[in-house]
């Protein structure tokens, strides 16, 4: 049997889009072991149990690889990172998954090759690499090759995710973004994303509430979650450092200083207000990453 | 009599369009004093000794703000940088315009101030953030304030100027500029800004010669700038660590990590073959920004 923890991972963080991301305290569990025959799921809905579920198919894609076959599956799932929230849960059964199978196959990819085929499945980098090295990181794609730093950040800081009940897919979030952008607006997010890496890394914690501004996908996802400017403004009333789209969102994430012990209870009265459903969910920042049998991988 | 130090600026730095700057130990000094009457000029070209005299319209400015007249100026010019190369010369004369200034009125501004006249004269922050305050910085400009942060550069590199002989107006460079941009290339730009600044803040300096790319304006200058790409791609092959044009060129800025003896040598050689005349000046970078009466400001 073999046991691996994944965390849930926040992407873009303000001006970052699909390059920044880092991983939380919040996790999925995937126990495996290779059984005499057929597929077996335990523990999700009964509408993912078959060789459609993510976490199959990105071990199938592992074992393609490495050119393995097991003679079946047995897949337990214990999650507790909620779906289509812009937490990376399809990141993490992605990586869960490939882990999983490089394990049962003998551990024979390395992680730079585990980071390589999660990102072609995952489209984009910026979930997969904190997902598995934990840690805020920043990531670029080319040629196919992930090119990625983990970015020093200075001690001080923790995430609060306000996470609501409804669902928004990635699919229907990307669908909503511009073809071509102005060139201020690039030049907007370069500065501001520069700005966050520098701040972060020196502690100047301050500068922060100008650094996660974002132009180039925030304002058009925003229709797609209700209430999400009235919700942005109450977190910087309550002194926030900053606030952002957590992934292609609905999911909204705050920075704030690591001693404020209001923010989660005043942000939860003001959520209970609106018509939906929203939960506050404190959460450290994850340095371990992907972690294989109660040791990080 | 007020001596003002001000250095030489790299601007852009890859992907950091009009947020990123350097300063480096290259200097233009300016040499001020009330005199009785007139204005008078010492050191520099005569058609730049007149009251359009970039240098003389700061100090006009500064002055405005203050509040203050002079009887009259004498105004000494002693540059190490050259001017239209891309090296920040403009932004040396109004930050030493400005300071100079301002040391005659009695030091009535802050350096906040100083910097934020500056950049309303500049009109953009990437060089005069540097200049003033030395090091590497990221500054954004909103609403009239400029927000800047030093980047924490490890020790380990150093730069390398390849300066033409020719110029090239900042006017002309901005003028091939593009106004929208296709949406991927400004993600190009942002991963890699970001991943600059992590990279560097980490030491990780192999990882510069991906994070120094840029998008959003070297193509489009490229044009301008004869043998831009053969340069590029000597530079690569004597292994520097990253290469981009300085500001808007047609200076080309190399970094090379600090025990690099042969670079410099021959970059010379290959550049003799060419038609114009390049030089090449190895420069390590300024931490002191601005000096007055040799006191960093």
């Amino acid at each position: 049997m073999i046991e691996v923890r994944v965390p849930a991972t926040s992407a873009n963080m303000g001006p970052g889009f699909d390059c920044l991301g880092v991983a939380v305290k919040m996790y999925n569990r995937f126990l495996v072991e290779e059984i005499e025959e057929g597929l077996v799921f335990e523990g999700c809905d009964d509408k993912f149990k078959n060789e459609d579920n993510l976490i199959y198919v990105a071990m199938k894609k592992c074992f393609e690889k490495i050119g393995y076959s097991p003679k079946g599956l047995k897949i337990k799932i214990e999650g507790d990172i909620p779906v289509s929230r812009g937490l990376g849960s399809s990141a993490a059964c992605v990586v869960g998954g490939i882990v999983c199978a490089n394990e049962l196959a003998g551990r024979v990819l390395t992680k730079k090759e585990i980071l390589e085929l999660a990102v072609e499945m995952e489209g984009h980098p910026d979930n997969i690499t904190p997902a598995l090295f934990g840690g805020m990181t920043v990531s670029i794609y080319e040629d196919n090759k992930v090119i990625y730093n983990n970015v020093s950040v200075k001690e001080g800081i923790k995430f609060c995710a306000l996470i609501p009940e409804f669902t928004l897919s990635t699919e229907k979030a990307r669908g909503v973004l511009p073809k071509s952008i102005d060139y201020k607006q690039g030049i907007f997010n370069i500065g501001r994303a520069a700005l966050m890496i520098s701040a972060l890394n020196n502690g100047d914690f301050d500068m922060l509430k100008y650094a996660c501004k974002d132009k180039l996908h925030e304002d058009y996802r925003a229709q797609l979650i209700e209430n999400f400017y009235s919700i942005k403004e109450e977190c910087q009333r309550l002194n926030c450092l900053a606030v952002f789209l957590s992934g292609a969102g609905p999911t909204i994430m705050v920075m704030l200083r690591e001693e404020d012990k209001n923010f989660a209870e005043n942000m939860q009265k003001f959520l209970d207000t609106l018509q939906n459903k929203w939960n506050v969910v404190e959460l450290e920042m994850d340095n371990e990453g992907t972690v294989v049998n109660g040791v990080t991988h």
